[in-house]
């Protein structure tokens, strides 16, 4: 009976939001949940199905966390999926409101303005890129290079860790897209018009910007890997039917979309106000809170589950 | 009387803190505050003073500042300084958090942990600037290198603007004890020991953080440009007699770096804060508020002070 009301619950939860089913839980035991996990009534797929949206906030209990961070066999947790993924969201707010200290710089991106090949965006990007490479930034599966093209090999030691991800992750990579919706859609809706000469800084924090959407976006990997895990039953029927449309249809949590947004905008609300001692704000943000949702309403979450898709696709192979 | 009334207020202003100050001036028009500083009851010396310490907030009204930056008679104005060591308190904390994402992480700085010579982290800082050199980023006085040893031209278009600071403010750097108090004191507060493997984005964001915090301290140079320019024959005393304590006195407000620590304290608890739907905050910090105060109070304004009277020695050379 106790598990009737649960699933109930569950359902209703899902529909409403969060607030139900984290209140059923709260007040069950560790060995009570650990007792739903046995009798798969996929409570623990439910959590991990919406990981990586993170409606549970930090409301979820301890106990709880703990007994789904158990419920994985391999090294990944959802737990350190999740907390990966809020940190994540503060960098992502943060570097916006670095590269909106500067306009939008347009030398920064003209091909005929420094003597070398290409614009001084390019430049830094592949020159970076370079750099990072060799101190083995791309030893990572989630870091994903924007100039990919002849990076040299890693000079510090790899990683003793063993691999959590199946190889395929390696060949996933949708930085083009990410480059193309920053530069063209994005950067215009909080960076304003003008040119106050710091090219080399705007440019160096475009860069910042790019890398922190794009490993949030791969980090795609890990979610995708969390919940085949968790319930390769659900997914191998898509997988083996390359079935794009189904598996997007199974990652899709619009309700849970709509509270990650919610979130976001209030980060850049509280992180990109104005503080002062006597009071804070002046009503004005340094990033419009808004744009802030819109971009991961609009690419972020789009984008991470065209990688969950791309990654769960190739699973199998 | 009324000009006796406001120098007691001033005096009194600045015993107690701001508020006074500002609410006499706010009753004026700005003609009234432009005939003050006509008649050299030092206001505006006041100003300019304390700029650097921006204890002035938001709360100052336009109208006084459009007066202050007209007192300039070059192109740079209060109001300048006063935004630009504004948004650098908020890059400061910003890189902090971000760094305080990783443990210590010491295999970092181990000399042998990697296939170059020196440590991973000078490698990504020699390499790191050797980039951003060529891109211009040496080119504006406040951005001092770490490695300016061999550091390569820059491949963009010099900037059109005539120079503000005088041509001392190039040999002026104090990277290398920025360097030390970075590592030897101030990491150690706020990085958790531990090793989580993320030495190439420890580097870099170490980085970070030296930088954000080395613009801050040779932003000094603006500052005593500003207060130089503002009332040389205070200072030419001084400068010509050499008298760094004389001068070091001239620059230090000790009531005003309170309030800027209180201030960055407040910024730290704001912005280290975790943001949650429901409500915000668990009481922890991602960096304590108490460690950037401290940064400020023992490094940061201190720094400032030393480059402002290192450049205030060499300005009439």
């Amino acid at each position: 009976m106790v598990l009737c009301f649960l699933c109930i619950r569950l359902k209703d939860g899902f529909a409403e939001g969060k607030d139900l089913v984290v209140t059923a839980m709260a007040s069950m035991g560790e060995d009570q949940i650990c007792a739903l996990k046995d009798i798969r009534v996929h409570l623990f797929r439910f959590l991990s199905g919406i990981s990586d949206f993170l409606f549970v906030d930090e409301k979820i209990p301890e106990k709880i966390q703990k007994a789904a961070a158990n419920s994985n066999s391999n090294n990944l947790t959802l737990d350190e999926v999740r907390e990966a993924l809020i940190r994540q969201e503060d960098t992502i707010v943060f570097r916006l409101i670095q590269r909106a200290n500067f306009p939008v710089n347009s030398p920064t991106y003209d091909e005929k303005f420094a003597s070398f090949s290409g614009s001084l965006l390019q430049f830094v990007v592949k020159e970076t890129e370079a750099l990072q490479s060799k101190v083995g930034r791309y030893e990572n599966p989630e870091e994903q290079p924007f100039s990919p093209e002849n990076l040299p090999p890693s000079l510090v030691p790899p990683q003793a860790d063993p691999p959590v991800l199946h190889p395929a992750a390696a060949s996933i990579n949708i930085n083009e897209k990410i480059w193309d919706f920053y530069f063209n859609q994005l950067l215009p809706l909080f960076a304003v018009p003008g040119d106050d000469g710091n090219y080399a800084s705007t440019a160096s924090s475009d860069l910042d910007c790019l890398q922190a959407i794009s490993r949030r976006i791969h980090y795609g990997y890990y979610v995708a890997e969390v919940k085949f895990k968790d319930a390769p039953q659900d997914y191998e029927p898509a997988i083996r039917a390359q079935d794009r449309e189904g598996l997007m249809k199974l990652l899709t949590f619009e309700a849970v979309e709509e509270m990650v947004k919610k979130r976001v905008e209030k980060k850049a609300a509280v992180f990109g106000q104005d503080v002062c001692l006597v009071d804070n704000g002046n009503g004005k943000y340094k990033v419009d809170p808004s744009v802030v949702s819109r971009l991961y309403g609009e690419w972020i979450m789009p984008l991470t589950k065209l990688v969950q898709v791309e990654y769960l696709l190739r699973r199998l192979d």
